[in-house]
């Protein structure tokens, strides 16, 4: 094993026990891109800076790389800058100050209008756009793409927020984007540089063994001990982030408990079929 | 400006060439993890070798350190490399010859079975879980998770396929992945090292101006223009490849004509239905 071998495998596994917390799979090599992939946090702090010149452009060109069910391209980006409108649809989206705060916010759309609109002006059917596997590609689509423009965010050392709470009122979120029938902003996405005053730290996740299942799904002792494990490091985590100190299992099973807890998505089908997507 | 950035700029136009053939956008940076996000192809067709020892472990920790939305760790992943269940797969997903031949067929799951089964032994409501918003986070997380393991694979010289097709029988699936209530196969993703015998292009996308609005959502004559374009470019890579050429705009038109282009999953909503999706 040569030094850069070494020294890649000490930094690799350093990523990974921030991210695992003492359970580190065996994963031994690391790449510049890995690095990036790896040291993934949520940045809710922004520096009040402009973007360089051609970052939206290599964040764009970055999603359209991103693979496209039959190459059908169904989801389209807004980029809001002006300050009043990323103002209104913070307000919409749990008055998240990271919104405020970010120079850029991009909303991505599961956008079936275009293909609809093609095929009306060749006055061809577009029935398939009606059933809920149309929405469904659309939105698997938009999110291949929206995670490339994440990491090319993080490879040029800026810092990206999603913002699902765009979601609580999809009506008012669609009027002030101007959005035409069967398109729906999916999610929010804050980006801008990271304020080093107030660092965003890596989160921990579940162990590998509860999510990565070999042949065929399990649900048993192996998994519910994984959760316990993580349970008390996600407890660690917290006191050293001076975070009120909670097991994960009961915050998550807070935010599942009722339809109250959806914060106003649980009408967002019956939304969606106003905003033109019949769902069959 | 110094040789290096040079060398980058150039590096760079290149790769926005080849993506979208005569409309390169104002990117001037070019990094190893955007050379890796721009250079992207759909690989189908894999040499016969196993991956490197730690592979799989390394894509998933790429696939973890995506955003989660309010930490739910709502998808799951089976990894399949037993050549008889990548065969029963392959015939349910519409008999794809590149599925055999991948080392590794991941199945990313949409998994509410977690929380639900943990909420359930503690004897608490998971009601919210019955919602469509539930299912679509689910749906969005392990699509950003996947496309993470996807830029990871490809940073490690390797090559991938989504499959779509896996949702074309679901509840099959489900039962050959022995699926609990409230999980579902989302797509597949074949990886393997590129056979460098039979290389992939890279497929060229909508120009930007068809796909990024400024501030509000247009559909005009700018975006008919950008499409007429677009379907002029991908003549010039069909005759290029030796592929059947046609207009994008006929391609795209002809896979959302009727429920018959959805090789079954016009009945999709009902068989998550059955599988214990309730989507209300």
């Amino acid at each position: 094993m040569n030094e850069i071998t070494s020294l890649a495998r000490a930094a690799a596994a350093k990523l990974l026990h921030q991210r695992y917390r003492g359970d580190v799979p065996g994963v031994a090599v690391l790449n510049e891109t890995l690095d990036v992939l790896l040291s993934h946090r949520s940045v809710r702090t922004y520096l009040p800076e402009k973007l360089p010149v051609g970052t939206l452009e290599t964040l764009v060109a970055a999603a359209q790389s991103a693979s496209s069910s039959s190459n059908l391209q169904v989801w389209s980006v807004v980029a809001i800058q002006e300050p009043a409108r990323k103002a209104r649809l913070a307000a919409l989206a749990g008055n998240q100050q990271h919104i405020l705060e970010a120079p850029l916010f991009l909303l991505w759309l599961v956008d079936l209008h275009r293909l609809a609109a093609l095929s009306k002006e060749r006055n061809e059917s577009a029935e398939a756009l009606g059933y809920f596997e149309s929405f469904l590609l659309g939105a698997v689509d938009a999110s291949l793409a929206a995670q490339n423009a994440v990491v090319a965010v993080e490879s040029l050392g800026l810092g990206a927020m999603y913002i699902g709470a765009i979601r609580n009122h999809p009506a008012e979120v669609a009027a002030e984007l101007n959005l035409p029938p069967q398109a729906f902003a999916l999610f929010g996405l804050a980006i801008g540089r990271p304020d080093p005053a107030r660092p965003a730290e890596v989160k921990p996740r579940l162990p590998q063994e509860v999510v990565l299942f070999k042949e065929q799904y399990e649900w048993g002792e192996r998994e519910r001990a994984g959760i316990a494990a993580y349970n008390e490091r996600m407890r660690g985590f917290q006191q050293e982030q001076n975070l009120p100190v909670q097991d994960w299992t009961d915050q998550a099973g807070a935010r599942i408990r009722n339809a109250a807890s959806l914060h106003g998505r649980d009408v967002l089908r019956d939304v969606l079929n106003q905003l033109g997507f019949a769902l069959r």
